[in-house]
Protein backbone atom coordinates (compact mmCIF):
# COMPACT_ATOMS: atom_id res chain seq x y z
CA UNK A 1 0.00 0.00 0.00
CA UNK A 2 1.52 3.30 -0.61
CA UNK A 3 0.16 6.86 1.20
CA UNK A 4 0.55 9.30 -1.08
CA UNK A 5 0.36 13.38 -0.24
CA UNK A 6 1.43 16.19 -1.56
CA UNK A 7 4.32 15.86 0.52
CA UNK A 8 6.54 12.65 -0.11
CA UNK A 9 8.37 12.84 2.86
CA UNK A 10 5.33 13.54 4.93
CA UNK A 11 3.42 10.55 3.36
CA UNK A 12 6.96 8.33 4.01
CA UNK A 13 6.73 9.52 8.12
CA UNK A 14 3.33 8.42 8.15
CA UNK A 15 3.91 4.92 6.60
CA UNK A 16 6.55 4.76 8.77
CA UNK A 17 4.85 5.66 11.80
CA UNK A 18 2.38 2.97 10.00
CA UNK A 19 5.07 0.02 10.32
CA UNK A 20 6.42 0.91 13.52
CA UNK A 21 3.29 0.46 15.14
CA UNK A 22 3.04 -3.46 13.43
CA UNK A 23 0.50 -2.80 11.06
CA UNK A 24 0.79 -5.80 8.55
CA UNK A 25 0.89 -5.33 4.61
CA UNK A 26 3.67 -3.53 3.00
CA UNK A 27 3.08 0.59 3.49
CA UNK A 28 5.25 3.07 1.55
CA UNK A 29 4.69 6.95 1.43
CA UNK A 30 5.26 9.00 -1.96
CA UNK A 31 3.57 11.69 -3.60
CA UNK A 32 0.16 11.99 -5.15
CA UNK A 33 1.23 11.01 -8.20
CA UNK A 34 2.85 8.03 -6.57
CA UNK A 35 -0.59 6.79 -5.35
CA UNK A 36 -2.35 7.72 -8.40
CA UNK A 37 -0.07 4.80 -10.07
CA UNK A 38 -1.91 2.33 -7.72
CA UNK A 39 -4.83 0.16 -9.74
CA UNK A 40 -7.44 1.37 -7.21
CA UNK A 41 -6.59 4.44 -5.27
CA UNK A 42 -8.51 6.11 -2.48
CA UNK A 43 -9.33 9.53 -2.21
CA UNK A 44 -9.91 11.24 1.89
CA UNK A 45 -9.01 14.77 1.21
CA UNK A 46 -10.80 17.53 2.95
CA UNK A 47 -13.10 18.50 0.75
CA UNK A 48 -11.28 21.84 0.23
CA UNK A 49 -8.41 20.52 -2.12
CA UNK A 50 -11.02 17.70 -3.68
CA UNK A 51 -11.28 19.34 -7.39
CA UNK A 52 -7.68 20.89 -7.37
CA UNK A 53 -6.21 17.69 -6.49
CA UNK A 54 -8.24 15.33 -8.51
CA UNK A 55 -8.03 17.26 -11.59
CA UNK A 56 -4.49 17.64 -11.17
CA UNK A 57 -3.92 13.95 -11.36
CA UNK A 58 -6.44 13.06 -14.07
CA UNK A 59 -4.48 12.00 -16.27
CA UNK A 60 -2.39 9.21 -13.77
CA UNK A 61 -5.93 8.33 -12.66
CA UNK A 62 -6.86 7.31 -16.22
CA UNK A 63 -8.65 3.64 -16.38
CA UNK A 64 -7.92 3.39 -12.54
CA UNK A 65 -10.99 2.74 -9.82
CA UNK A 66 -11.25 5.56 -7.71
CA UNK A 67 -12.60 5.21 -4.38
CA UNK A 68 -13.81 8.53 -3.55
CA UNK A 69 -14.86 8.85 0.69
CA UNK A 70 -14.58 12.71 0.82
CA UNK A 71 -17.39 13.97 3.11
CA UNK A 72 -18.04 17.74 1.98
CA UNK A 73 -19.48 19.55 5.67
CA UNK A 74 -18.96 22.52 7.11
CA UNK A 75 -18.85 23.44 11.04
CA UNK A 76 -19.95 26.04 12.46
CA UNK A 77 -20.98 26.85 16.57
CA UNK A 78 -23.89 24.39 15.78
CA UNK A 79 -21.69 21.96 14.73
CA UNK A 80 -21.22 20.31 11.66
CA UNK A 81 -23.37 20.54 8.40
CA UNK A 82 -23.73 19.53 4.70
CA UNK A 83 -22.52 21.79 2.04
CA UNK A 84 -24.39 22.26 -0.95
CA UNK A 85 -22.44 20.73 -4.11
CA UNK A 86 -23.14 21.46 -7.40
CA UNK A 87 -22.49 18.09 -8.93
CA UNK A 88 -24.65 16.42 -5.73
CA UNK A 89 -22.21 15.35 -3.87
CA UNK A 90 -18.11 14.66 -4.12
CA UNK A 91 -18.14 11.49 -5.88
CA UNK A 92 -20.34 13.04 -8.78
CA UNK A 93 -17.74 15.56 -8.86
CA UNK A 94 -15.05 13.23 -8.71
CA UNK A 95 -16.43 11.33 -11.87
CA UNK A 96 -16.95 14.89 -13.41
CA UNK A 97 -13.42 15.75 -13.40
CA UNK A 98 -12.15 12.15 -13.90
CA UNK A 99 -14.08 11.10 -16.67
CA UNK A 100 -11.76 8.67 -17.98
CA UNK A 101 -12.02 6.87 -14.66
CA UNK A 102 -14.79 4.59 -12.73
CA UNK A 103 -15.45 6.22 -9.69
CA UNK A 104 -17.14 4.40 -6.61
CA UNK A 105 -17.73 6.48 -3.55
CA UNK A 106 -16.99 4.17 0.04
CA UNK A 107 -15.47 4.73 3.36
CA UNK A 108 -17.69 7.96 4.28
CA UNK A 109 -18.56 6.63 7.92
CA UNK A 110 -15.50 4.09 9.58
CA UNK A 111 -13.88 6.25 12.03
CA UNK A 112 -10.01 6.90 11.28
CA UNK A 113 -9.98 6.64 15.12
CA UNK A 114 -11.33 3.28 15.39
CA UNK A 115 -9.36 2.21 12.32
CA UNK A 116 -5.99 3.28 14.09
CA UNK A 117 -6.93 2.06 17.43
CA UNK A 118 -4.14 -1.01 17.58
CA UNK A 119 -6.58 -2.38 20.63
CA UNK A 120 -9.83 -2.27 18.18
CA UNK A 121 -9.90 -5.88 15.82
CA UNK A 122 -12.93 -6.19 15.04
CA UNK A 123 -15.79 -3.87 13.55
CA UNK A 124 -19.49 -3.77 13.50
CA UNK A 125 -20.15 -1.25 10.79
CA UNK A 126 -21.45 -1.76 6.85
CA UNK A 127 -19.35 0.20 4.58
CA UNK A 128 -22.19 1.80 1.77
CA UNK A 129 -20.35 1.12 -1.59
CA UNK A 130 -22.14 3.65 -4.57
CA UNK A 131 -21.19 3.49 -8.06
CA UNK A 132 -22.13 2.57 -11.79
CA UNK A 133 -20.07 -0.10 -12.75
CA UNK A 134 -21.36 -3.47 -10.99
CA UNK A 135 -17.77 -4.66 -11.20
CA UNK A 136 -16.13 -2.04 -9.59
CA UNK A 137 -18.37 -1.62 -6.93
CA UNK A 138 -18.26 -5.69 -6.23
CA UNK A 139 -14.25 -5.39 -6.10
CA UNK A 140 -14.41 -2.15 -3.28
CA UNK A 141 -17.12 -4.24 -1.42
CA UNK A 142 -14.17 -6.95 -1.15
CA UNK A 143 -11.81 -4.68 -0.13
CA UNK A 144 -14.08 -3.02 2.64
CA UNK A 145 -15.56 -6.53 4.23
CA UNK A 146 -11.42 -7.54 4.59
CA UNK A 147 -11.79 -5.38 7.47
CA UNK A 148 -12.60 -8.05 10.07
CA UNK A 149 -15.99 -7.84 10.68
CA UNK A 150 -17.13 -5.37 8.51
CA UNK A 151 -19.07 -5.75 5.25
CA UNK A 152 -19.30 -4.09 2.24
CA UNK A 153 -22.78 -3.33 1.21
CA UNK A 154 -23.95 -1.97 -2.15
CA UNK A 155 -25.98 1.13 -1.75
CA UNK A 156 -26.82 2.39 -5.11
CA UNK A 157 -25.93 4.49 -8.08
CA UNK A 158 -23.78 7.77 -7.46
CA UNK A 159 -26.66 10.11 -7.47
CA UNK A 160 -27.39 8.47 -4.21
CA UNK A 161 -24.15 9.42 -2.42
CA UNK A 162 -24.81 12.81 -1.66
CA UNK A 163 -26.75 11.89 1.53
CA UNK A 164 -24.19 9.55 2.34
CA UNK A 165 -21.33 11.46 2.38
CA UNK A 166 -24.00 14.39 4.58
CA UNK A 167 -24.84 11.51 6.94
CA UNK A 168 -21.63 12.10 8.37
CA UNK A 169 -22.93 14.88 10.03
CA UNK A 170 -25.36 13.19 11.63
CA UNK A 171 -22.66 10.38 13.19
CA UNK A 172 -20.64 13.60 14.32
CA UNK A 173 -23.88 14.79 16.41
CA UNK A 174 -24.36 11.22 17.61
CA UNK A 175 -21.12 11.18 18.74
CA UNK A 176 -21.11 14.62 20.78
CA UNK A 177 -24.21 13.69 22.46
CA UNK A 178 -23.67 10.34 23.79
CA UNK A 179 -19.45 10.27 23.98
CA UNK A 180 -18.78 7.46 21.01
CA UNK A 181 -17.60 6.75 17.73
CA UNK A 182 -20.47 5.80 16.44
CA UNK A 183 -20.58 3.88 12.29
CA UNK A 184 -23.85 2.61 10.71
CA UNK A 185 -24.66 -1.02 9.96
CA UNK A 186 -27.60 -2.57 7.12
CA UNK A 187 -30.05 -4.56 9.54
CA UNK A 188 -32.39 -7.16 7.35
CA UNK A 189 -28.94 -8.23 5.57
CA UNK A 190 -27.62 -11.18 7.63
CA UNK B 1 -53.85 6.44 18.63
CA UNK B 2 -56.22 8.00 15.96
CA UNK B 3 -55.63 7.64 12.43
CA UNK B 4 -55.78 10.36 10.55
CA UNK B 5 -56.80 10.63 6.65
CA UNK B 6 -58.65 13.04 4.14
CA UNK B 7 -61.77 10.88 4.20
CA UNK B 8 -62.44 9.71 7.79
CA UNK B 9 -64.72 7.04 6.44
CA UNK B 10 -61.18 5.45 5.07
CA UNK B 11 -59.59 6.28 8.03
CA UNK B 12 -61.62 4.20 10.41
CA UNK B 13 -61.77 1.46 7.78
CA UNK B 14 -57.96 1.22 8.06
CA UNK B 15 -58.58 1.67 12.02
CA UNK B 16 -60.83 -1.52 12.12
CA UNK B 17 -58.54 -3.78 10.02
CA UNK B 18 -55.77 -3.04 12.91
CA UNK B 19 -57.97 -4.15 15.48
CA UNK B 20 -58.76 -6.96 13.41
CA UNK B 21 -55.71 -7.86 13.27
CA UNK B 22 -54.81 -7.96 17.09
CA UNK B 23 -52.98 -4.74 17.28
CA UNK B 24 -52.66 -4.02 21.18
CA UNK B 25 -53.71 -0.73 22.12
CA UNK B 26 -57.21 1.12 21.17
CA UNK B 27 -56.87 2.64 17.43
CA UNK B 28 -59.43 5.01 16.03
CA UNK B 29 -60.05 6.70 12.68
CA UNK B 30 -61.06 10.40 11.97
CA UNK B 31 -59.96 13.31 9.71
CA UNK B 32 -56.95 14.82 9.60
CA UNK B 33 -58.12 17.32 11.84
CA UNK B 34 -59.33 15.47 14.02
CA UNK B 35 -55.74 13.71 14.42
CA UNK B 36 -54.39 16.81 14.67
CA UNK B 37 -55.55 17.40 17.51
CA UNK B 38 -53.71 14.95 19.52
CA UNK B 39 -50.73 16.03 21.88
CA UNK B 40 -48.32 14.38 19.34
CA UNK B 41 -48.83 14.42 15.28
CA UNK B 42 -46.79 11.96 13.17
CA UNK B 43 -46.96 12.85 9.36
CA UNK B 44 -46.58 10.30 7.07
CA UNK B 45 -47.77 11.69 4.05
CA UNK B 46 -46.44 11.54 0.68
CA UNK B 47 -44.24 14.50 -0.33
CA UNK B 48 -46.74 15.77 -2.98
CA UNK B 49 -49.23 16.44 -0.45
CA UNK B 50 -46.88 17.33 2.69
CA UNK B 51 -47.01 21.28 2.00
CA UNK B 52 -50.69 21.88 1.55
CA UNK B 53 -51.69 19.53 4.15
CA UNK B 54 -49.38 20.88 6.97
CA UNK B 55 -50.69 24.67 6.08
CA UNK B 56 -53.94 23.71 6.48
CA UNK B 57 -53.77 22.38 9.88
CA UNK B 58 -51.27 24.79 11.40
CA UNK B 59 -54.05 26.26 13.73
CA UNK B 60 -54.65 22.90 15.09
CA UNK B 61 -51.26 22.11 15.46
CA UNK B 62 -50.40 25.08 17.28
CA UNK B 63 -48.38 23.87 20.03
CA UNK B 64 -47.88 20.50 19.48
CA UNK B 65 -44.76 18.09 19.23
CA UNK B 66 -45.43 17.27 15.05
CA UNK B 67 -43.46 14.34 13.80
CA UNK B 68 -42.06 14.53 10.50
CA UNK B 69 -41.37 11.56 9.06
CA UNK B 70 -41.76 12.17 5.06
CA UNK B 71 -39.16 11.03 2.30
CA UNK B 72 -39.02 13.34 -1.11
CA UNK B 73 -37.85 11.03 -3.40
CA UNK B 74 -38.53 10.86 -7.22
CA UNK B 75 -38.27 7.65 -8.78
CA UNK B 76 -37.72 7.26 -12.53
CA UNK B 77 -35.99 3.72 -14.52
CA UNK B 78 -32.95 3.92 -12.47
CA UNK B 79 -34.76 3.98 -9.44
CA UNK B 80 -35.25 6.68 -6.64
CA UNK B 81 -33.28 9.44 -6.45
CA UNK B 82 -33.21 12.67 -3.29
CA UNK B 83 -35.64 15.39 -4.29
CA UNK B 84 -34.22 18.91 -3.70
CA UNK B 85 -36.69 20.75 -0.96
CA UNK B 86 -36.27 24.37 -1.29
CA UNK B 87 -36.02 24.75 2.89
CA UNK B 88 -33.56 21.54 2.69
CA UNK B 89 -35.48 18.78 3.97
CA UNK B 90 -39.35 18.24 4.53
CA UNK B 91 -38.84 18.70 8.01
CA UNK B 92 -37.21 22.08 7.58
CA UNK B 93 -39.92 22.72 5.22
CA UNK B 94 -42.71 21.44 8.23
CA UNK B 95 -40.92 23.70 10.72
CA UNK B 96 -41.10 26.71 8.24
CA UNK B 97 -45.22 25.83 7.80
CA UNK B 98 -45.54 25.37 11.22
CA UNK B 99 -43.51 27.96 13.08
CA UNK B 100 -46.11 27.65 16.20
CA UNK B 101 -45.44 23.59 16.44
CA UNK B 102 -41.98 21.43 17.40
CA UNK B 103 -40.78 19.47 14.40
CA UNK B 104 -38.87 16.66 14.95
CA UNK B 105 -37.67 14.63 12.19
CA UNK B 106 -37.83 10.76 13.00
CA UNK B 107 -39.21 7.36 11.97
CA UNK B 108 -38.08 7.76 7.96
CA UNK B 109 -36.53 4.33 7.67
CA UNK B 110 -38.68 1.45 9.79
CA UNK B 111 -40.06 -0.54 7.22
CA UNK B 112 -43.98 0.14 7.08
CA UNK B 113 -44.01 -3.55 5.62
CA UNK B 114 -42.26 -5.06 8.79
CA UNK B 115 -44.41 -2.87 11.04
CA UNK B 116 -47.27 -3.83 10.00
CA UNK B 117 -46.20 -7.75 10.11
CA UNK B 118 -47.91 -9.40 12.44
CA UNK B 119 -44.93 -12.10 12.79
CA UNK B 120 -42.57 -9.83 13.41
CA UNK B 121 -42.08 -8.87 17.35
CA UNK B 122 -38.70 -7.57 17.03
CA UNK B 123 -36.85 -4.80 15.43
CA UNK B 124 -33.31 -4.13 15.20
CA UNK B 125 -33.45 -0.85 13.95
CA UNK B 126 -32.71 2.35 15.39
CA UNK B 127 -34.44 5.66 14.71
CA UNK B 128 -32.82 8.81 14.13
CA UNK B 129 -34.20 11.47 15.93
CA UNK B 130 -33.50 15.13 14.91
CA UNK B 131 -34.67 18.22 16.31
CA UNK B 132 -33.58 21.73 17.92
CA UNK B 133 -36.29 21.10 21.24
CA UNK B 134 -34.28 18.48 23.73
CA UNK B 135 -37.37 17.59 25.60
CA UNK B 136 -39.46 16.94 22.17
CA UNK B 137 -36.48 14.96 21.14
CA UNK B 138 -36.54 12.88 24.29
CA UNK B 139 -40.54 11.97 23.90
CA UNK B 140 -40.15 10.67 20.49
CA UNK B 141 -36.51 8.83 20.89
CA UNK B 142 -39.21 7.38 24.03
CA UNK B 143 -41.81 6.48 21.07
CA UNK B 144 -39.34 4.53 19.04
CA UNK B 145 -37.70 3.05 21.79
CA UNK B 146 -41.16 1.61 22.93
CA UNK B 147 -40.99 -0.14 19.70
CA UNK B 148 -39.46 -4.32 20.86
CA UNK B 149 -35.64 -4.20 19.62
CA UNK B 150 -35.70 -0.75 18.54
CA UNK B 151 -33.93 2.56 19.71
CA UNK B 152 -34.40 6.67 19.68
CA UNK B 153 -31.20 7.97 18.59
CA UNK B 154 -30.44 11.59 18.24
CA UNK B 155 -28.79 12.55 15.37
CA UNK B 156 -28.75 15.98 14.88
CA UNK B 157 -30.68 19.51 14.44
CA UNK B 158 -33.08 19.70 11.58
CA UNK B 159 -30.92 21.50 9.46
CA UNK B 160 -29.33 17.76 9.33
CA UNK B 161 -32.43 16.25 8.62
CA UNK B 162 -31.97 16.43 4.84
CA UNK B 163 -29.68 13.31 4.28
CA UNK B 164 -31.72 11.32 6.54
CA UNK B 165 -34.84 11.31 4.95
CA UNK B 166 -32.56 10.78 1.16
CA UNK B 167 -31.10 8.06 2.55
CA UNK B 168 -34.06 6.27 2.03
CA UNK B 169 -33.29 5.94 -1.38
CA UNK B 170 -30.27 4.16 -0.51
CA UNK B 171 -32.30 1.67 1.81
CA UNK B 172 -34.38 1.26 -1.65
CA UNK B 173 -31.36 0.52 -3.27
CA UNK B 174 -30.15 -1.75 -0.88
CA UNK B 175 -33.57 -3.64 -1.09
CA UNK B 176 -33.65 -4.28 -4.44
CA UNK B 177 -30.18 -5.59 -4.88
CA UNK B 178 -30.44 -8.05 -1.93
CA UNK B 179 -33.87 -8.86 -2.16
CA UNK B 180 -34.40 -7.69 1.72
CA UNK B 181 -36.27 -5.02 3.83
CA UNK B 182 -32.73 -3.40 5.10
CA UNK B 183 -33.42 -0.69 8.04
CA UNK B 184 -30.00 1.19 9.96
CA UNK B 185 -28.66 0.93 12.94
CA UNK B 186 -26.06 2.88 14.31
CA UNK B 187 -22.80 0.80 15.76
CA UNK B 188 -20.50 1.97 18.96
CA UNK B 189 -23.87 2.77 20.87
CA UNK B 190 -23.87 -0.57 23.26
Amino acid sequence: MLIGSRSAERAELIAAEYRGAGHSGRIAGGSNSDAAAAELVIVTVPYDGHADMLSSLATELTGKIVVDSVNPLGFDKHGPFPLRVAAGSAAQEAQQLLPESTVIAAFHHVSADLLDDPTVNHFADDVLVLGEDREAVAVVCELATAIPGARGVYAGRLRNAGQVEALTANLIAINRRYKTRAGIAITGMS
